[in-house]
């Protein structure tokens, strides 16, 4: 059975962590996925092969652009590529070799100690969904997102059992100006949910006010020993690492934090329309882009990303829960564990507009195929709705009880006596009945996963109580969890060290809304 | 890509099958899924010998009953097992042994011959739900079936692409009697559709019918050479064949009509709550269903099934797409595959009451499942809702529209020199675009998987076409396929004899409703 533990005797995360680990109304959390399962591996080793050697090509031959950013370009010469303009020739094994200083796995810190994960090897890490404009609920369809949203969704986050990473922008909170709305988002993570979250990428000034707002949190002298968070760092595919990007990497790398680098691809757009073509280029790029970040620092603890969707060629929609999708995803999943790096890619991901059952076969395909494809962080893995375009409160906490499933499938199947039952066999016999013998009986508790939200009864009694479908039942439970939320204890001198810092930021800056 | 084709060069289906090919309307269908991916193997070398091991001692030592059957019990009786009273004992090894002479695999023939399927071996042949009493569609809500609601799915049946078989009780025709209502069945299958087709099975009697019409439709000398019929024999889990299954069986084994030897487990009630001694059940029946097989006619085609759910402890109801019910079949599939037998299990298995986001979720992890485990015959493969109680008109389409993901992943990873597409990477460049780039143009139809019933339109276009969801999308899709269905054309001799034998064998019965 999954280890489920609220309280981990754990390196700490501070005196913050250790102070507010006392005081804490603490929701159960399950522990991290620790597979005891094989992963799924599509590809053959003559395909691996080809396409690592195709992805040299690229990088030798075609190379790469960092784009307004001469520090990095004169890194890259020094470190022995071909530079011209923006582009950067990689002379081929050099930045394979470049990325051998990055580590096969680190710990992220929470502030509840208990929560820390460890991002690699067979875990699997699960985190919310990241950077839609609109929300969308039962009672108010489809709106801009606002910063009370975006606190309900991190409040949501914190109550779901399988979820164990607060994640980071859950959904833009447009009524916060630009500028200065991921002092409020940092804010609420920090202060609203004690699992470990995401920094902001979207100036490298916003990365480095993240580190500052953690260093009030966690201590300063904690942030510079451990990681405490982990960041999104999109590649703009094909082949371009922009200075926005490249300069929130910078900051995090420097300061040891972690950093997910992640090309961000919809197939037959930003990449080849086949499979193996899009392989190549994801490679090449996270090769480049891995490379550089142990150019910054060596050691600095990175992530093997890959965001994937294949396209609509009738309508040019990207298109979601795709089997080109899997078949990259579980390519490139191989391709990670051949360097050794944990690997980021799947998602709740759905095109549907509504939690509908378009939605729920696209997402479950995707969950499967992350889960099998031997994903270390999942982001997005609950709450993605139209194409990222929404946060569906009903389909956060649908897909955050599936998210159970995986838990217990990524068990495997134990071979102990007690599991061969033999005795229970014997018992019951031809014709017999198991429901009472005695092997039933003592296991039936952690027998079979179940749902928290789906329906299980009876069709008189579901028709007599409205015959809700599953987005009605799922307004429910986020109803109730959220009237049932309670914060976690925090230091009040923490407390006010961050409030301090958020208004004395804000003050500093005048509204920018671009 | 996959090879779709309403024309194949092939072993012919008798006299019919080749009349009927040069005059008929044809639809689409698309050949059965010849795998090119690995399968998921959940279980251990040890955990599969312990398995086995277990098995043969509960063949040997508990044994199994065979019911009301003095003929069977002489046969086992003969082949060297202990018999006491109903109770079977089979030495170690014997079962094992027994089944060695049953095929790797098998050709059930249609009586369009482009419509053969090949049973067993990297194949999965797909059919619809089978056995519910009610139907479900978006008008009427939950019903009692009737004939006209049967032969309307066999239209749908033979109308979808990705369907290969047109299945067997695709919902009960509650308003015909109980012991005529097989004749009208078969009717519908062999007239309205010209896919493979199953037997029936609740009296040996039935079966006998099923085989005589076949001999109408087929020719007789064309029936006993060839396999016209799989049909579905459950075992009475834990370990008992009844009379009634076992008269079916052997009326199609000694007609060489391949059977589905098919424990039926509710995780719990049926076998224990472990999945390691579920399957050491599932397997010590299967051994001994198709020992027996073999023991009527040796060489008797016939598929190692497991239907398995798992059960929510708390109320007792069914559930379905659960983790537990995917470690069992991923691990019946490896155990199939060291028998050397065909494999059935997996379908679109849900407990919803509605084609809605649970139902997508649970039928998706299913139906996945059921892919990477090296399922050879899925039957239930689109339309189950509500537990098996009900077949849904729209989640039929809905799933058979899924069907066509499962077909596309399963062509595997092409990695020849289009596939690597390294001239589209050195043509586009850093910062470019694929769209337009002359290997999205020579490839972009056949590139990716694109679904004919969800939604992949712009927000607002869908908000103005009236903001529908999926089941409400499939409705209309339903619609216009019953509305477009064309009826295969039949030698007029053919369909008369079958009409004379339907209209006589109902004459010669007085109606039974029980």
């Amino acid at each position: 059975m999954t280890e489920v533990q609220t309280r981990r005797p754990a390196r700490g995360g501070g005196g913050a962590a250790r102070r507010a680990e006392r005081g804490a109304v603490s929701f159960e959390t399950a522990q991290y996925i620790r597979r005891n399962i094989p992963n799924f591996e599509i590809l053959t080793e003559e395909a691996l092969e080809i396409i690592e050697t195709n992805a040299e090509t690229v990088l030798a031959e075609i190379g790469v652009n960092f784009v307004n950013n001469p520090g990095a370009l004169a890194l890259w010469r020094d470190a022995g590529a071909e530079i011209e303009g923006e582009r950067v020739r990689i002379p081929r094994g050099l930045a394979r070799q470049l990325c051998a200083t990055a580590p096969r796995e680190y710990t992220q810190y929470a502030r509840n100690p208990a929560r820390n994960v460890v991002i690699g090897g067979k875990n699997l890490v699960l985190a919310p969904v990241y950077g839609p404009p609109f929300v969308h609920d039962i009672k108010g369809g489809r709106r801009y997102a606002t910063m009370e949203d975006f606190r309900k969704f991190v409040k949501l986050g914190y109550m779901s059992k399988w979820l164990h990473h607060s994640g980071g922008t859950v959904c833009e909170p447009t009524d916060i100006p630009v500028n200065k709305r991921h002092l409020d988002m940092l804010h609420a993570h920090m202060t609203l949910s004690d699992k470990p979250f995401m920094g902001s990428v979207t100036e490298p000034s916003r990365a480095q006010d993240s580190v500052e707002m953690c260093e009030i949190l966690f201590g300063r002298d904690f942030v510079q020993n451990n990681t405490v968070m982990t960041s999104l760092i999109n590649i703009n595919s094909p082949m371009t690492f922009d200075d926005v990007m490249m300069g929130s990497l910078e900051v995090y790398a420097r300061s040891n934090q972690a950093a997910i680098i992640s090309p961000f691809i919809v197939g037959g757009a930003m990449a080849p329309v086949s499979v193996a073509g899009t392989l190549t280029q994801v490679l090449a790029e996270v090769l480049a882009g891995i490379a550089y970040s142990q150019l910054v620092r060596p050691g600095a603890p990175v992530i093997f990303g890959a965001f994937v969707t294949s396209i609509d060629m009738n309508s040019g929609a990207p298109t979601f829960g795709t089997p080109e999708a899997s078949q990259i995803t579980y390519g490139a999943g191989q391709l990670a564990r051949r360097m050794g790096l944990p690997f980021r890619s799947a998602g709740s991901f759905c095109g549907s507009k509504l939690p509908d059952a378009q939605a729920a076969y696209e997402t479950a395909n995707s969950l499967n195929m992350g889960l099998l494809s031997g994903v270390n962080f999942m982001l997005h893995a609950c709450g993605w709705l139209e194409g990222g375009l929404v946060s569906s409160f009903e389909k956060f906490v649908m897909d955050a009880d599936q998210l159970g499933a995986l838990h217990k499938f990524a068990e495997g199947v134990a071979i102990d006596e007690n599991a061969q039952a033999m005795g229970a066999i014997r018992e019951v016999g031809p014709s017999g009945h198991y429901l009472g013998c005695a092997h039933t009986q003592a296991n039936f508790k952690s027998a079979f996963w179940r749902s928290d939200v789906f329906d299980y009864k009876p069709y008189e009694t579901w028709h007599e109580e409205g015959a809700r479908d599953t987005m009605a039942l799922a307004a429910v439970k986020v109803e109730q969890m959220l009237a049932n939320y309670q914060q976690p204890a925090l230091d009040p001198s923490i407390a006010e060290g961050l409030a301090d810092y958020v208004a004395r930021k804000k003050d500093s800056m005048a509204d920018a809304f671009m």
